[in-house]
């Protein structure tokens, strides 16, 4: 007999005769009420059990944890919370959870303990919740390039490209560390490697999507990336998911806009099919935030903020108006900020980005047109020769969740700048062919996607929003 | 002026004054028709210049590769092949190509010459059309799993578990190699490494995957693979991508119909989606047939077989008949196979695969039912004790597109499986925690998905379905 998803049971229409479920066991009360959970929804479904016919030693292995089947009909449920209940024929253990040892208890657990039990920790509500939503949010991600017309470009993890400068990067090798093979200058000899150079993990997709930009028009990049850098912070992994569209003939206000667009419809789209997981993560974050004094705590509710950014326009902030702003601020005048704002061209730290989105806009910002200096290197020069058209998107409580900006599409330009910065113009000698074949103005940016989960799931550890989190000293599972 | 995809003003429904159009010269004939390409489609629009009131200097720079912005009228063509054309009032040069050093000459290139500007190729017919039908069946594999409620899962890229057993594994390491830290035994110190250990990359996010199914019930991966395996042919990679369900309670019949269920939908999808791009590449595909020997063609055309596979249900056979038909077959008789099949237990080769596909069934067909011997650890075995509940499918052309089975559930005869093989329990600790609480029957499948890509497309060369490939000895770009 085919087994029923619990979602499907619990949006029945009707009642149903001789149903099969099949799922974990939440909790068992009072020898006869099953809380069953498949994963389908965050929500069980009662199944209530005949003790009176049920031998003992069935009723004794029916623990927090256990795979079982249920079979029997769909009913009218008796008891508040639920409309529908499975009252059980027969029942059949699948799988035995000892309950002494099974780790998911059903209590609450710290955060700490669930990611040292990362492929158990998916079995709470909680971690269900935010996985099925991450997941929404992803497919939601495909759906609104695709919509479009955007083409999805897989570009490459492993690359020999050294000169990206996003980051300290991981080095990929199939050569024996404990004996390296050496060339006749004694050097370690990277013909003998797997792709006969030294290759890294990629920290960005964007040059290699440029190129597929100034052919296809418009792409997108979603997969992993990379940074070997030791920050051991709560807005940092090792191995990040980031999505990377990517625009022939856009400026960078066409790029902010599309930015703006985005991001508000996959949040809406996530907030249309996930109404369940979001109600209860808003429950578990202001359950979280009483814990906090209340200073600290957020004016607004998950799906306040959620809303918020739904209905209000990211406010566009030039850096140089951030530098008047911050300069004039209450923190900066009374040295609260750790890193005092002098002069323009000082490079923004975290505290002054959260002061501007959370204290000064109280909504999400863009700032833009930084200073060359702190930028990289293929953005593109204003004409007043010291600022590029870069943006970073902040967002209230996560910091910068986008970085993009118009690309420098002047081959002159690009060359020049590259050789102040000694990155290695025969290296990068196919990025440079997209200037010297058929340029034009394009723009794209970079979307850490764990920082958007953790903005619509109210999370706020990034290890807690992606399956198994790889972090200075971590590489469990 | 806000510019129109050329795929928008080829499917207007009127004409239209004032229209801007951007993108690239495919070629320039008499001096006044421009074949325009944005990459929105593979068909370009024809833009009529008025070259008696165009400057020589900007006639000569209308060159192939060049980007250029058109403004005007679109028109009724009065030339054959086109319903609309552009009529050009305006005219701007955005990207110069110099036509003598532009590699993308209006002309048939080799493959491998395309190959060596993987940059540039997408700019080409074929390539275009690959890589837009590759993007459009990406986003069929996460509309079929999503519509049925699987949950996306990214499963870590970069993996401290060696004993995955799919193949050979890239090493990811921040030690310095010129100057590795030793401990006190004089071993390589992995304590010192970024993640406290020795650390490679993922060939298969399946054993993760497995934990979350037993919470979520379905999930799915599809995410970059790695083999650091030497195998210089058309239908390997280094790095690849993979789709890989895994089903709570799913036996291998379900899982059968699952993996059909999906190519189907996959296919048909892009079939409705890419109408143009495939007539082309069937096209391309009899044009290369041609230069083939009459035996070597393929009885079909490209859309003749995506058909054949929606219309045609899989040939379900067991290894143990694979084995009786390939023992009693002409060319194992005549000793035209290169392994010769003797005996039950043999592990079958690409040649007898192609034999079973191509020759005999003429239809894909799925294998099943593989002795355990030949077969992963994690595979369920079967009442028999000598099979397990694995399953290849088999395409033409192709060879196997997907592995999987039904996952041993019982803990005792996993471990035992484990032990024989000399695999480490203490380090998958995490995998058997999910037949120690709640195991059950579960099953899944990995496809990869460029030789789906392949099949789709007709392409016979797995380097021409990714963007940058990445095979012993090259990883450029």
């Amino acid at each position: 007999m085919r087994h029923t998803k619990v979602k499907d049971l619990l949006n029945s229409s009707t009642t149903l005769q001789e149903i099969n479920a099949k799922g974990w066991v939440r909790t068992f009360r009072n020898n006869q009420f099953i809380a069953l959970n498949d994963g389908s929804t965050i929500n069980n479904i009662q199944c209530v059990v005949d003790f009176e016919n049920t031998s003992d030693e069935i009723l004794k292995r029916i623990t927090t944890g256990a795979a079982v089947s249920v079979t029997g009909d769909l009913v009218e449920s008796k008891g508040a919370g639920q409309k529908y209940e499975i009252q059980v024929k027969k029942l059949e253990i699948l799988g035995d959870s000892d309950a002494e040892k099974f780790p998911m208890q059903p209590k609450k657990h710290s955060l700490e303990f669930l990611r040292e039990n990362a492929h158990l920790r998916v079995r709470t509500n909680a971690f269900g919740a935010i996985m099925r939503v991450r997941s929404v949010l992803s497919y939601a991600v495909h759906s609104y390039f695709q919509q479009k017309g955007f083409v999805y470009v897989n570009t490459p993890i492993i690359t020999g490209a050294d000169a990206e400068g996003a980051g300290e990067m991981f080095q990929v090798t199939s050569l024996p560390l404990d004996n390296l093979p050496k060339n006749e200058e004694g050097d370690i000899d990277y013909k003998k490697d797997f792709f006969g150079k030294h290759t890294n993990l990629t920290v960005s997709g964007q040059l290699e999507g440029e190129t597929f930009a100034m052919a296809l028009g418009q792409i997108y990049t979603f997969g992993p990336t990379f940074r070997a850098e030791n920050s051991n912070t709560s807005r940092h992994l090792a191995e990040f998911w980031m999505i990377e569209p990517e625009v022939a003939f856009n400026d960078l206000n066409d790029n902010m806009d599309l930015a703006e667009d985005f991001i508000r419809y996959v949040i809406k789209y996530t907030m249309e099919k996930c109404p369940e997981d979001l109600k209860f993560l808003e429950g578990r974050l202001l359950e979280e935030e009483k814990t906090k004094p209340q200073a600290e705590r957020s004016e607004m509710t998950l799906l306040e903020k959620l809303n918020f950014v739904l209905e209000n326009n990211f406010k566009r902030v030039s850096y140089t108006e951030a530098i008047d702003i911050l300069r004039d601020s209450t923190p900066n005048k009374k040295k609260k900020f750790q890193y005092i704002i002098n002069e323009w061209g000082a490079d923004l730290q975290s505290e002054h980005e959260r002061f501007l989105v959370e204290k000064h806009f109280k909504s999400p910002v863009i700032l833009f047109d930084y200073p060359a200096n702190i930028k990289a290197f293929y953005m593109r020069l204003n004409e007043d020769g010291k600022t590029v058209r870069a943006m970073d998107i902040l967002f209230p409580g996560i910091g910068e969740i986008v970085g993009g900006s118009q690309r420098e599409e002047r081959f002159d330009v690009l060359v020049e700048k590259m050789k102040a910065l000694g990155i290695d113009e025969e290296e990068l000698w196919w990025y440079l062919d997209t200037r010297r074949f058929g340029s034009s103005v394009h723009s794209g940016f970079g979307l850490g996607f764990e920082r958007l989960v953790l903005f619509v799931t109210g999370m706020t550890n990034i290890r807690d929003v992606i399956p198994f989190p790889r972090t200075p000293q971590n590489a469990d599972f």
